[in-house]
């Protein structure tokens, strides 16, 4: 157990475990030379993030080719404990029945109606996370 | 009330009001030419993202005069609600004892234990917000 600054460093193992856990993620992208952070419903499928958008979105242009960032995390201020998850990669829009397919089986359904057909993957080259340790329990008034 | 694909585009007054309300939020930096996204706990203080890190930090350094995306949401899967809201403008690390004396008045602590005595300021110059609506009530089974 690494402990940085009341971090603890999680190995890649236990983040990947995480990140297959979730559900919510919030991608980092660039638009019009500007940074934006949106959240996406998301599955980790064959170990790849896989979410569906708009076809010819803001998001999917902004996605293609790109590498991005991925981020998951679960806090919870009344213990002030919780973790996060980086994953960094390539996106692409994946134009395969294949992935449809697992798609559907996974049955990534967008939380917002309307036609998010498009498929968007990452595949991570860089996974890491921290979890927040306390050396002593806080103290509770 | 606009609607764009099953999001509602909220108003920056609106946005601003649960940027004020949220506590953890996420931001995006750029780390040696990579993209990163790391959760903070944040306050809203004279209309800017304050938090706080370490001094000399990987996050402090790469905050410093960035500029930067700041997004925060809140998703519930089970009725398929939620909102996001996002802000972008320029960080800076802080060395005004006025300001500290308003982050000590506000309570904001970080999380995790360890040294975070180093302020960033967001100012954010573009806030938007988008809040999920259903047409009609999911099907519940």
């Amino acid at each position: 157990m690494i402990v940085d600054d009341g971090l603890e460093l999680l190995t890649e193992d236990q983040a990947r475990g995480l990140l297959a856990m979730g559900e919510v993620g919030r991608i980092g992208i660039t638009i019009g030379a500007l940074p934006a952070i949106f959240p996406v419903n998301y599955r980790l499928i064959d170990g790849s993030i896989v979410f569906r958008t708009a076809p010819g979105s803001k998001m999917s242009a902004a996605a293609e080719g790109a590498v991005v960032a991925f981020e998951v995390d679960d806090y919870h201020l009344a213990d002030r404990s919780g973790w996060s998850v980086l994953a960094i990669g390539r996106a692409e829009v994946i134009h395969d029945l294949a992935m449809t397919s697992k798609v559907l089986d996974a049955r990534l359904e967008p939380l917002a109606d309307g036609s998010r057909t498009a498929i968007v993957r990452i595949e991570p080259t860089f996974i890491s996370g921290r979890r927040i340790v306390h050396e002593q329990p806080p103290f509770r008034t």
